[in-house]
């Protein structure tokens, strides 16, 4: 019984063009897909960019003009890797083409982008995905299974981190991730410290920020610089709709941290650690263990935990930052064949642009905000 | 050459009070102190309490009667380790008599009250000092020496945490820490989280305060139960007169934790982690170690970093709490000598509950507060 | 300019074959290949089994009949990775066809077997592959160049240890792993340490065996149960070429691990810890820092250290263990089209073979061994 | 109801003399101890140097004349703190005059020494006690109970290591340290290893040591150097009555290490680890614990693992190395009163001394040696 083609175009192959190919790579054979992945296409600026990275990605074929791919009959599901400014009108031509839409975060610079994105989708019936990488670990799930099956009792504080050091040197120049419109810290990870926290603990409800421009100008490639408006670090207090009361921190000036996706969970009968920079590992107290006996219990993943297993029979050995990539594959390939729901939906990547967007009115205005 | 006595009365018997005492035995043994330490008269509730503390730990008398005890001519130092609401009074009392005061934090439930107290001290020319132990730990005085001597570039980012579980038990009891007047998790242990902010970074300037109670009435002790007012966790935003920025945070009800006192600096050539559950290692990041070679190098204590070496000649060995308060007592010695400066006096005290005050306000007025 | 096809049989798909063809078609994505591979035939004990395996794992074709398969003049590359009691009759087969070999570790259970497979190898000029994963890995690489290139200092003392917990559980069956013919926990993992410690230090030249077999019957799977002669833990001091001493030591029955692949090196400058539970990580500590600043610096693999940077362009995301699989399949792809030597070939699991045996047999001796 | 008094004749004021003086001045405030301890007579190779020791470590009076001190009957217990060479003499000629005896260890340099101390002290009445102050953590008793009521299941195999790195250095000078009459870093740390392995599981049988000399010669203070027959590093492995098997390594040449007093102990239901790095910490697994949910728990020391909360009745607030002194202080006080037998008498002494010469003998003859 032979699984139908599903004929994917991906525009882009930086950092994250080239890790959905490898995700797709490693999806295929870890997992039972529901579909026979075909690379077929790989858009990117230039026709020499785009050969070349199809040949090393193993994509069929390659062109520049990546309105002409996400229109084409030959493909059926559109990856989109492409610096921030280009999701939307990207993402809209491939809705209008009937395709279903896989993109990177921050699904677009303004949250109502990203609602017209989602709108779009919805209405023309096509699947979507955003690229929340780090929730697809089997540790988060674990955390968020035990969470919502009340093992730690009602939870009351979480303290979400995502800081890097990557713009950490004042000397590294002006990106697209300095772009006034939808660049920052907090749009560029402080989204993946803020979808982590609605996953695990469920809705924000409120939220005051705190942003912070440190580095205030930039190279800008034709040796002057330019000065930077985004943030370069912030902070948020939020609340949720369980109750509890928590933070949220992005910084990408962090020196010294290269992955700290950071969360602390506490409830009213035990506590969640997590850290990113071991993210085959969560820590859990229980105030159930023997007195004497307590204390956080480092898990490692294992079988126990799917999609673990997938990759490994044995416990412990782990995997790595590219397998998350093929489980976000897996799943959204799931949803594509009706096997299961959208895994982070447009509407979800919406959901983490609004929450942005508050951060930093809320920010300017120095007030509280409502974001149920 | 003998060295003068220097007559010590001590108020409470409690945590702190056997804490106190510790502190004075070991510093005798371990410290060249400039003075003979006599344990003279133990004050507590009841002459029992007094009688039986006082053969406990060492001190040749024991009293019910603290005013008196603060008025005789044969004490020199009055030490307070009672609960918050009792401080004041003591301490006005024996400023009034001419003692030096050596009083646990928080100094006073009201920021106004400390203040009186300082301007008290200060104008009959006592020698005073806050408990805020943790500030005497070597790695917390390297961590300065290395941010103040520029180590780690100019200082960018902070994160601050003082969080334990003691309160986390729904049905532990209304006790002084509930007190309205000056009670609640910031005041309690947030106040160590913001000395130690401003130990390392310099001067707080502005902030802004989110505090919480989670657990709203505890029992009161005669079957019924009493409404909580006070926070049970609390955060902050703040600004550095250096030009940072940071959070701090407070809890209680951080259940699994027992003494998460940690902080993250952040500059621009490198970077320092702590934690109290630790609190024998301080973890440095330095951007000018070789490319390919980078990491947060784990710095245990040693003779490098003094006092250390006073209480061991071996690195790695580890100081424990007790030898903190030890610390602690030494350099207030030392400043009663006058060879050195009150290592944190009454002013410093205020200070900081000028700081939790603020945070308050700010969380009920939900705005940024001045606090230069 | 078109890469030549490379044709892969692979026979068994437990584990470990699933395993190299995660392999293969990571190295396909992440590096850039010599060859174009084509994962050919899957074979496996039954066709069924083997069906089901090639359509899972992606192979073209697939058998019940492997001395067919590795006779076929379709294939290029012959990998094994079924028991260790079947590798030396498939791998004779193939390189009698002329077939390069890529077989799982222990590479026979008989240190004389091994030779016999080196011997045929050699003698036909096939390359030849044995799969010691862990020494794939880019901080393990990282450790030997820091060592051989003398930042330690001279190499005093070694610790290995390769321990887990999968044969802990007294109930789990009698398997392969037990063969008295090169079974038992110092071959089966034991190998792996003893691969690392002669991969970072050089050659073993002595040493002095102690093993143990601790659960002395296991299930038959016919209802009774049958002794268990091999060990299910072994020790071993060993003395290295280049003058340190050290140890090794090897437990399936480490309960509460699950890849204790650990180490330790000591030298006279410097030192360096490694756990395989934490592998993207290396500890390494300088005594040419500073006073006062030294400490074991954690460093993360990075783009710094080879081949991490083709897995991630950023640093501290992590490779994952069938990560360290792909770098294996591309070290020995490289070997097959002549741009580099053999990284691991027959000659070298020969080695660890006759270490293995030489624990044994010192063990049973309890006198030290010569290894040279 | 007051206590009678325990005066103590103190020889040795260096490292470990200061340790005993914080010992018994901890002791006295932290525990109810049976005596009223007078610190009365310190010792020290010449008037001067006892002089100064007396007053800084608070004794009322000095001597350089221990043979005078020891005979005195103002004196009821003498403790030795003094070069290895010299607990011989000290001890018998105290034990003769009917003192206690608390002694620095080794206990002496030849087990024969340490077995003639013992039967004097054993026909003289007299109490004794060895300085292994490493048993006397908390959580080294917590582990012993732990195994001792078979949470663990049976025990399986041991791995005990004590590394440091004050001798790396190949200039730092010969010393006592190294006499080839019973010193080498065997006898120096690895007599605590030894110690700590017997406490936790009971008595070693047979072993077979390996030891090395790394380092040839030492500067001998007069500008020469002077060979060094002792063992820089040496490893055994042992075997246990309980059935277990383990191994033992001590090292003073482990560059980076300050105090590894490292186990690790695995049973067939859970296992422990343990770092005197983080000595306040004991890592347990246990497979009792839900599939899913197991993994090493990081208890930390609380009131629940005495005699912990007699420092502090507070958990997580840590007990450093001073405060282990203490704890054997109060522990060879209450078997003077009768209050419990001695904790590591003389006898225990005489024992680990045996072990370390097996380790030798054995490393010599290559052979494994009884020592039941
Ligand atoms: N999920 C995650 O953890 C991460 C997500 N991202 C997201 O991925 C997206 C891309 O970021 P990176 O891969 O880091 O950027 P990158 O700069 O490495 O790659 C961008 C790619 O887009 C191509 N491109 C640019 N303009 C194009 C055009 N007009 N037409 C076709 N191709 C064009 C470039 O040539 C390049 O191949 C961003 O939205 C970013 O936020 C990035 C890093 C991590
Ligand atoms: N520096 C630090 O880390 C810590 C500081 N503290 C501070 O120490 C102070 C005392 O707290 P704990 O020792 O935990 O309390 P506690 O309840 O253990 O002890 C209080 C003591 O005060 C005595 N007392 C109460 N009323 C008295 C009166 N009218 N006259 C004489 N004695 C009286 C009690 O009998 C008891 O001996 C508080 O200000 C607290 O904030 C407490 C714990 C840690
Ligand atoms: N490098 C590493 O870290 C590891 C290496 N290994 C090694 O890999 C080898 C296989 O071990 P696992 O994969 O764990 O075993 P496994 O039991 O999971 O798989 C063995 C495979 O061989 C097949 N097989 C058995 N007899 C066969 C025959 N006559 N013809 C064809 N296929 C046959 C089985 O059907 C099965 O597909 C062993 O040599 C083992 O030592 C295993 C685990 C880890
Ligand atoms: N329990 C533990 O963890 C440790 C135990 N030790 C043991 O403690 C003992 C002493 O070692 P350290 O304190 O490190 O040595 P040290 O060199 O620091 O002190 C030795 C002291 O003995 C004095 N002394 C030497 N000859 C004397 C004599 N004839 N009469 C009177 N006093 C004399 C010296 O002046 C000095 O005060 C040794 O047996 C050693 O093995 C040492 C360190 C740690």
């Amino acid at each position: 019984m032979s699984r139908s083609p599903l004929r994917v175009g991906l525009i882009g192959s930086g950092f994250m063009g080239k890790a959905h190919a490898f995700g797709y790579g490693a999806a295929a054979k870890v997992f039972d897909l529901p579909f026979a992945v075909e690379l077929h296409t790989l858009a990117d600026a230039t026709p020499d960019l785009a050969a070349r990275a199809a040949r090393e990605l193993g994509f069929a074929n390659s062109t520049a003009d990546w309105r002409a791919m996400v229109a084409s009959p030959e493909i059926d599901v559109v990856n989109i890797t492409v610096p921030n400014a280009l999701h939307k009108e990207m993402a809209l031509a491939a809705i209008a083409a009937g395709k279903h839409v896989y993109c990177e975060k921050p699904l677009a610079p303004r949250a109502r982008d990203a609602q017209e994105m989602t709108e779009a989708a919805e209405a023309a019936g096509v699947k979507t995905q955003v690229g929340f990488n780090y929730l697809c670990n089997p540790m988060l799930r674990l955390a968020r299974d035990m969470i919502a099956g009340g093992e730690l009792g009602q939870i009351v504080s979480y303290r979400g981190v995502h800081a890097e050091d990557y713009m950490a040197d004042a000397t590294s120049p002006w990106s697209f991730r300095h772009d006034p419109q939808g660049g920052g810290a907090f749009a560029d990870i402080g989204s993946h410290a803020l979808a982590t926290a609605e996953f695990l603990l469920g809705p924000i409800t409120r939220l005051l920020g705190d942003t912070v421009t440190v580095i205030p100008d930039r190279p800008d490639g034709t040796g002057g610089r330019r000065p930077v408006e985004v943030d370069d670090l912030g902070r948020a207090f939020v609340r949720f709709a369980g109750g509890a009361s928590g933070s949220i921190e992005a910084s990408w000036v962090a020196m010294g941290r290269k992955m700290q996706h950071d969360f602390e969970v506490y409830g009213t009968r035990g506590a969640l650690l997590f850290t990113q920079e071991r993210f085959n590992e969560l820590h859990v107290y229980s105030a159930d263990d023997a007195p004497g006996r307590r204390g956080f219990r480092r898990i490692e993943a294992a079988p126990d935990h799917p999609p673990y297993g997938r990759f490994c029979v044995a416990p412990g050995h782990q995997i790595g930052f590219n397998d998350l990539k093929a489980i976000e594959v897996a799943g959204f390939l799931d949803a594509l064949a009706g096997q299961g729901p959208e895994p982070f939906g447009f509407r979800q990547g919406w959901r983490v642009q609004s929450l942005v967007e508050a951060v930093h009115a809320s920010s300017k205005a120095q007030a509280w905000v409502d974001v149920a």
